[in-house]
């Protein structure tokens, strides 16, 4: 055990992750107040029952004290930028917001992932905060992502896999290799094209190579050799005069270069082709969830980011949609 | 704003994600009592003080209520089966477990992401909760990822995509198909290999092929065709003939079936192509983080269970790691 000191207490406390909270009310001239906190948390079923503390330094803090009322607002992923807003000192926090006015007469945010609208139960001491009780009046919810805090930072929240579909297969992925599992992945996405990709007689790399005409239009061969290159596909199976002896590409000069195009017969192949990876893209998102989806995406940046050596420009996506 | 119900109030608050606590103390008679909780939080720096809730009807609550002294564990996201033994009645919670006695008297509970050691300073009405709010006296905190509570569910945790080293390139990513994603991490993963593979003139499916051996040991042509055809690697790319020549395989019966062992060339082209992935297996890992990396691992095996159709069993790994 550490001895006591501020700052490392502090550091402690950052290990018990919390939601992101945003608390209302208004003050004596009826002008709407909030401040962020994450000191929420439930109490009771019967009467229902929650709290907050609030500093007793707070600006805030006779506002809270007076008005008798005061709604919390339990913050989606996406209100990030709304909760450092509310946890910046003398700006009009409100100011471009739209807002409602809730039951118990204080300001309704939107867009949050809950609301409670609460009457004063309870007003405790707590040291250097004001511990608040509140009897929660009326309530809603939004099936939205959570704002996530911990160690001091922002957070995403994913359900933990045992809950997850793969749990039906326990002992399938004792593989616990990243390269392994983001190879496996990969494969697996594409596996809904196989049938079609061998159908038209289309090796992967030709994929890539039609996909990213349809997607950036006209390329230069230098640009699509490099992207080639970046994709891993060895020099010998360059796809592209392949393509164009089969009439799904043309030779075209872009900006003096040597380059191609897609034909009217190579754009129809492509579209169908990317049609049924959007189509599995959806179907996986809704499998998956908005959210685990978006923190796989938010991971998988990160791994590119990291393993990126100075090939990404190709890929970068200037105007339009890879596939 | 819904009608009050209790049901949904419950569901309402389970949009506030926590952490988990288990939190000690000792009963009357000195025997170690304990309850998962995740109605911890933080209240004041100075003095320091947190607080938690206890049912009113809970069996431990006089034991809470007279013994002065309680220490919360912020749990780690491996104590999933510790909150749920600490979350069940009438069992013998601490059967079996190493415990240690804190300073205040309490167990302590090991393998936590934080202690806080508190003694009582106020036990608040809460409805059918006493608030107990205690002055920590002492605190430890290890680097442990998270148990975290959602909806009802266990979750975990990820930094968000804004704090990431992907936030150096604001507009890089702007791609958001999870496909795209997944296949240029595993194309970028797989550029750190790039080089070996050029030099010893091997294609992507042949390096699957010897990896697979080298990891599984000799195998059936049948099972072979099969892990490459799960791969998507098309039939014309087949890398066992042209191994063979280049006396990297050498064929060998399997139960009666031809199959294919590594030679010791082939082992030892492989073996370092092997240790290069796990550098880099390393190297990411370290870089994500070891929270990230989990959370990342758990969403690729949802989506590869989520997109097997059928060819998992053939990469199934039964005694080994593949690469």
């Amino acid at each position: 055990m550490t001895d006591f000191k501020s700052q490392e207490f502090r550091h402690a406390l950052g290990a018990f992750t919390t939601g992101v909270t945003i608390v209302t009310t208004c003050d004596a001239d009826g002008e709407p107040v909030g401040v962020t906190a994450n000191s929420f948390n439930s109490v009771s079923l019967d009467p229902p029952l929650v709290l907050w503390s609030i500093a007793k330094t707070a600006r805030s803090l006779g506002a809270f004290a007076h008005s008798g009322h005061w709604t919390v607002h339990v913050l989606s992923a996406e209100q990030e930028g709304l909760s450092d807003r509310f946890a910046r000192r003398g700006e009009d926090k409100f100011a471009g917001l739209e807002t409602e006015t809730g039951s118990n007469g204080c300001p309704l945010l939107t867009g949050c992932a809950a609301r409670f609208q609460c009457r004063t139960s309870f007003e405790y001491d707590g040291g250097d905060h004001l511990i608040l009780v509140g009897e929660v009046v009326a309530f809603d919810r939004e099936d939205k992502a959570p704002l996530v805090f911990h160690g001091g930072r922002y957070a995403l929240a994913t359900r933990k896999g045992g809950e997850s579909p793969a749990a039906d297969e326990p002992h399938s992925f004792s593989e616990d290799f990243l390269g392994y599992l983001v190879g496996r992945a990969h494969y697996q996405f594409l596996g809904a094209l196989r049938g079609e990709l061998e159908e038209q007689g289309l090796t992967d790399p030709e994929f890539f190579a039609l996909s990213t005409l349809l997607q950036r239009g006209t390329q230069s061969q230098a640009a699509l050799d490099e992207l080639m290159r970046h994709s891993g596909f060895l020099p010998q199976f360059s796809p592209l005069t392949r393509l164009a002896a089969r009439h799904l590409l043309e030779a075209q000069t872009v900006e003096g270069a040597p380059g191609y195009a897609l034909t009217a017969s190579g754009r129809a192949v492509v579209v169908r082709l990317v049609a049924v990876a959007k189509a599995r893209e959806a179907d996986l998102v809704e499998k998956l969830g908005q959210w685990d989806a978006r923190v796989l995406k938010n991971l998988l940046k990160q791994m590119i980011a990291l393993t990126d050596n100075g090939t990404v420009k190709v890929w970068h996506p200037q105007d339009g949609r890879a596939a």
